[in-house]
């Protein structure tokens, strides 16, 4: 699968403020980059840095007044689907020290609070029999609903409002797979037919030895997603971060697929 | 049914402070008062006001040092049994003006972040119907234990933990109901078997016209509860409001049924 | 002073939804209706209840689809300036039952969480001079600055962000001031000069035995805010409760001074 | 510095739980391990796991009905004091992308919360003299007290309420430097004359190039600090996760400055 990509950002910033963006496709063995291009206006001096776990990259930029970025891409993607449910439980003792860290809660992710609710319901299962249920649960009792959700809401929100975007669907699925003690991280990402178009974000459960991506909102299949970066959630895998106000004048994100 | 109640109070302030205190059974038409004796140690004026919804009342006490208080009363509780189930469902423009903040969320209870579950689950469901569904699944999908929820706790921790005492199981009642648009509070109470021992929440839920009581934790029949206050919340009808830090030394709550 | 006063409202209803409406100035002794009225399209009846505290009234609707509500009035308001720095202090004691309610912590408002901060910068003070300190350090503190806050955003947020608009210079006084124990509420109401133009948010503070209304923006004079309801927080005092979602189509508020 | 330790721990628990301890001191270039047992009461497998960034270790434990562990170290520290307030500020381009991650909120560091007060207060300063004026105030504007914050406060609740535990300490302040955009840590850690005794939380900042230790309580020196692990809040520093529930029974720690 080959997807061009284009995203353009506008905001506009009442004082002068340090920007962490994060926007470009990560080269990885499964997703290669046939071209790419970030441009940002700005005075300052730009600098990249390594994302979180070693993957994709982070560039700070300084704003004033306004800030604008524009990002082009073509990436070809070679990602075999995964069957979830088939793959073997691993025990908690197994799980190397790099990847514990993804099987406590976090700020949007509170599995320490969903415990009770995945082992009243789920409690049988473990691996990925358990893992392909989280997801197809939280796939059916969640209403794919934008403008509902805020920069504050958090997977226990969405457990209750049963309704959200991407990245509330992604939050409560790595809530939920933590609380079954299935290291679990979100993803952001690139994918077409996302509606409305804006960038994506997935899950990634780390099972049978590897991390598996999976699209807790079904839009996008695993050959269709192009990650951009991977953290505990929305505060690691933001597109933007900006340390002061910003104000949205204009986005555009879109994702075409080629062939 | 009669009951013995006896309620003891021990804590330590760290600096001066005004306690509000709400132990006093509340002298109702279905609750009557036999005899009753509220002491507070002290070296300031005591003085009471009436509870919320004029039920009740608070008394206002200065502590210093150490705040210690004693409880006595013997109530004769004649209140039947109701079947919710049966009672008609009211539309939101019959309920009365005094009524309608108790559909609102609050603090311990945010309706507003349940209603997609409600809806989702309940949806075809109205008046006693839905109360008693509510009911039945609040009282079915928790564990009663002791220990896991702390003062913060809210209804939407106990939706996540399925856990918790008489106060979750209370707050995550009424903030259901409210989610389904029928008006609840939370009450204060003293009972007999609660388990440990201690102060009792409950639930009154408005349908067809009145308050209804119910035990969300099951401990209770609804002629062994006491009422001593309502309230939007455990903010509303905590059994002691700090202005300031006190803590714990000694408690000590017992209801004996006489009869 | 007399204000003209126009609000409609415009929003898109994605499932049928009852709506709590507060948008008419209340009738009292220091503001006189002079003309009003209040067109809401709807095929269901409406029915207003009295407000909180007895003050105003709300509005029952059905909406499906769309909602749309207009309201018009004019207004006389003759309300005396009051200097609260002058107005003794009153002991908790000696504050009223029905007035104890709003020396509590609600969901936006967190007074327990903010006493140590009062006590620790102005311990010594009390009554009026308290009042007045808490409103002055709130002005002082914030920067007024609208897009950074969200429905979710409480006193505790605002304290630390130090922006926000109406609603959260509101929440943060009233929330100092309880934690101070001076019975505080939110205050619903029009005003001129509110940029950008918007419904105003206000605080009652209870100071030597009446309620004595200020606004911490300092956006207005005493003289110039209708009110319409009042209540512990933004909860209470919304314009608009959707019990279910709503989406903003068009709204505009328009408070003018006719003398 | 020579420092004896000891921790005994004792927990009950109602079902059966997986449990990742981390109580073990880091073997580091400025604190060497001169002893170390770690037992743990178990009829199952244990693993260590490296920790966060590479620093100490974490155990998997699994406990049935009880769980005791018990853990002996001797420990010379050797690690001079720093002056922070002389230590250069770093452009946040030139920060390290595994750096990064510490500059971004955490559930219990709400640093997107506290920008404005950081700004607003400590506006003209940077790097060191930033990082030393936060300290300062961190430690000046909060109440050592124990027992008035739970499991789930977080800095901005301690930023109201200016009381807590060396974990609200370090807390609060790592949220303030984050807020700075200067990269902080939660560090585990013991140390002696933590009163009551207890397992210990500092911070790390990020300044100059490298991570500075301090103590904002004021209790320990940095050569009487010996670290357990890092990571963004209490979240990650935990001497125990459980995955499920436990109760506290008995718990000691001692530590003993040797010479």
């Amino acid at each position: 699968m080959r997807l061009m990509i284009e995203a353009d950002l506008d905001y506009a910033l009442p004082e002068p403020a340090d920007i962490l963006l994060q926007v470009e496709v990560a080269a990885m063995a499964d997703q290669r980059l046939d071209e790419q291009s970030l441009t940002i206006w700005s005075d300052h001096p730009i600098a990249a840095v390594v994302g979180e776990e070693g993957i994709g990259q982070r560039s700070w930029a300084r704003g004033e007044g306004r800030f604008v970025a524009e990002y082009r891409a073509t990436v070809t993607i070679d990602r075999p689907p995964v069957d979830l449910s088939v793959l073997k439980s691993t025990p908690p003792r197994a799980i190397p020290g790099a990847v514990v860290p993804y099987m406590l809660p976090s700020r949007y992710c509170q599995s320490d609070r969903l415990e009770g609710f995945v082992r009243r319901t789920f409690g049988g299962l473990s691996g990925g029999a358990m893992a392909q249920a989280l997801l197809d649960w939280t796939n059916d009792a969640l209403v794919y609903r934008a403008g509902v959700s805020e920069g504050s809401t958090t997977a226990l929100d969405t457990f209750g409002s049963r309704m959200g975007v991407c990245r509330d669907y992604a939050h409560l699925l790595v809530a939920l797979a933590r609380a079954a003690e299935i290291p679990a991280r979100c993803v952001a990402a690139y994918a077409p037919r996302v509606e409305p178009p804006d960038f994506h974000a997935v899950v990634e459960l780390w099972l049978d030895g590897a991390w598996r991506l999976v699209d807790p909102t079904g839009m996008a299949t695993a050959d269709e997603i192009a990650r951009i970066g991977v953290g505990r959630d929305a505060t690691d895998i933001a597109f933007m971060t900006v340390f002061g106000s910003a104000f949205y004048q204009r986005q555009r994100v879109a994702v075409t697929r080629l062939a």
